[in-house]
């Protein structure tokens, strides 16, 4: 039998250890998992694109637990109703090859991706930030403002997205649960005062949604949506004149916005930072990026959290999905 | 809600149909996709390799349906009591990325198996062939037997196994099916007189379960152990003399028995001996092999023939692995 957590559960799971509580304890297992970087087993995701948008694989392993996450990511769903990203996720023991467990993804995709970008401001914004631009505020942004409070402790936010009703569900769901919410006309206006500037859009080509003109000194940019082939979000002097943090570089290379850039281009990679060997932010008045894509560690940090808090315990069913006959030379013997 | 099929329930399908039936219908499927091969995505499969096996993703699409399989294989497994081969298999829709099926794949990949090697053999064996050799009587033989008798009506079968007790398993499982079972003291006997020889051990070594010595003329080889890097079964010198059939060349390099082989050997995609462009069998002397690996689009035909014939009845469950809100936008708003 396998541990299996259904979408239901992964809800009562929320609702019962709370938001902020579920986010940093998965920010503290990426965390720790990224300061043993040099112990997993890495790889670019498996990518299957098709006109609409693409479908991936990550996996990655430790040697002790094998982890992968299937994802995809559609763009141009939101015309038929459909969600742009929907996922699941498995873990496996290396010593047998069983999987163990199998889980819903989509909303902990949402969870994790919000606890990374967290945890990597914790480490590169100023630590007098106190009001975060918002750009974008599709399906991640609720998860991303729920992070930067039980993290960083940012309650002020400055919103803008195309779409007004996106920017009305927004603040819908955040009321009254102790934000500051300021919508705003244009990003130029969303990222005014802000100390650090988290972009989330979806469009997949590349586009402009901050110009250098918007960029303040000792910002920190969270830049979120840059993250397939053709798919950037920056205007390249930007990157210009940044420190660029990435995850890992050569799935960064093929999907961040560092796409624009020569390969010779320094970065940093983030499993660095939280291992104390590199600094983080050196000054003041240095601007920041984290060139975020996802790395396939954060999907096996948050399954293990999960895995743990539902073991044994009614957040969890158990399904039949692994053929064990009783003699291990015998499989047609269970027909 | 996913369309899921356990292990209790592809048991239920087998009983329901018949096994010839089941893997008839999954020889068809094969055969059809192979001949549209060229209009498949293909990719070598993944392998995340530790000291006692490998797991392995299989994706594959053919830009309309991907599909992908997780399977490991751990010879070591039986000391623990453990399957050697487990695993599942996912379908998704292109267009939107979202997955639709989830099936267990460790009866169902015995049946691809089973089915492709028979399917392969119709094309490459003597018409006249009448009596197979199994050497190696495992988890595999039972479906290689059923598959070769559904397809080219094989009932003879002269069995060898350095377990003693596999064979017992094998005769006790297959008896007043229809067979005729010779027991052999070794491979040297069991080959003899043998239209066909399947091999099917799982040494995860190169070894040389058959010697040049043993191969009379006109026998089609069903090789089906030597699937992984370093794990191979048949003497090179067996290869030097016959033609080889492969599923896709850029995995079979890798994993088949033509890793003892230079780059430039000569060898035919079986694809296009399905397709008719090219000769299987060509002369009743000719020694043809077929150095099986098991190839993705193998296990993209077999669930979807499941999918269909599991589609709206109580061959399947609904499982809630996909987190779909009623505004696509608003995936926070479940929570």
């Amino acid at each position: 039998m396998i541990q299996y957590v259904s979408v239901d559960n992964i809800i009562r799971l929320i609702h019962d250890r709370g938001i902020e509580s579920l986010i940093t304890d998965i920010a503290n297992a990426i965390e720790d998992d990224f300061i043993r970087w040099e112990e997993f087993d890495k790889q670019p995701r498996i990518p299957a694109h098709s006109d609409r948008g693409v479908i991936e694989l990550m996996p990655t392993s430790d040697f002790d637990t094998y982890g992968f996450k299937y994802v995809n990511g559609h763009p141009l769903n939101h015309e038929l109703g459909k969600q742009t990203v929907t996922g699941f996720g498995v873990l496996a023991d290396m010593e047998s090859g069983y999987p163990f467990f199998l889980c819903e993804m989509t909303i902990l995709t949402a969870l994790r991706t919000a606890a990374m970008s967290a945890l990597v401001a914790k480490h590169l914004a100023r630590d007098d930030s106190a009001i975060m631009a918002m750009i974008g505020t599709g399906c991640q942004a609720e998860f991303q403002a729920y992070a930067f409070k039980a993290l960083l402790g940012i309650k002020h936010l400055r919103i803008y997205d195309t779409d007004p009703a996106a920017m009305d569900k927004f603040e819908k769901n955040m009321e009254s649960h102790g934000f500051t919410i300021e919508r705003c006309t244009d990003t130029f206006e969303a990222v005014k005062r802000a100390d650090i500037i988290t972009t989330c859009t979806a469009d997949k080509k590349q586009a402009k949604i901050l110009t250098e003109n918007m960029i303040g000194q000792g910002v920190h940019i969270n830049a979120i949506g840059g993250d397939a082939p053709g798919k950037t979000e920056l205007e390249k002097s930007i990157l210009m004149k940044s420190d660029i943090f990435v995850e890992y570089p050569d799935q960064t290379w093929i999907e961040g916005e560092i796409q624009q850039l020569d390969k010779d281009h320094p970065m940093t990679e983030i499993w660095r930072v939280f291992d104390g060997q590199t600094e983080g932010r050196t000054s003041k008045g240095q601007i920041t990026i984290f060139d975020s894509v996802g790395f396939a560690i954060e999907d096996f940090s948050a399954l293990r959290v999960i895995q743990t808090l539902t073991e044994d315990n009614d957040f969890s069913e158990d399904i039949n999905l692994l053929a064990l006959p009783d003699n291990p030379k015998n499989l047609f013997g269970m027909i």
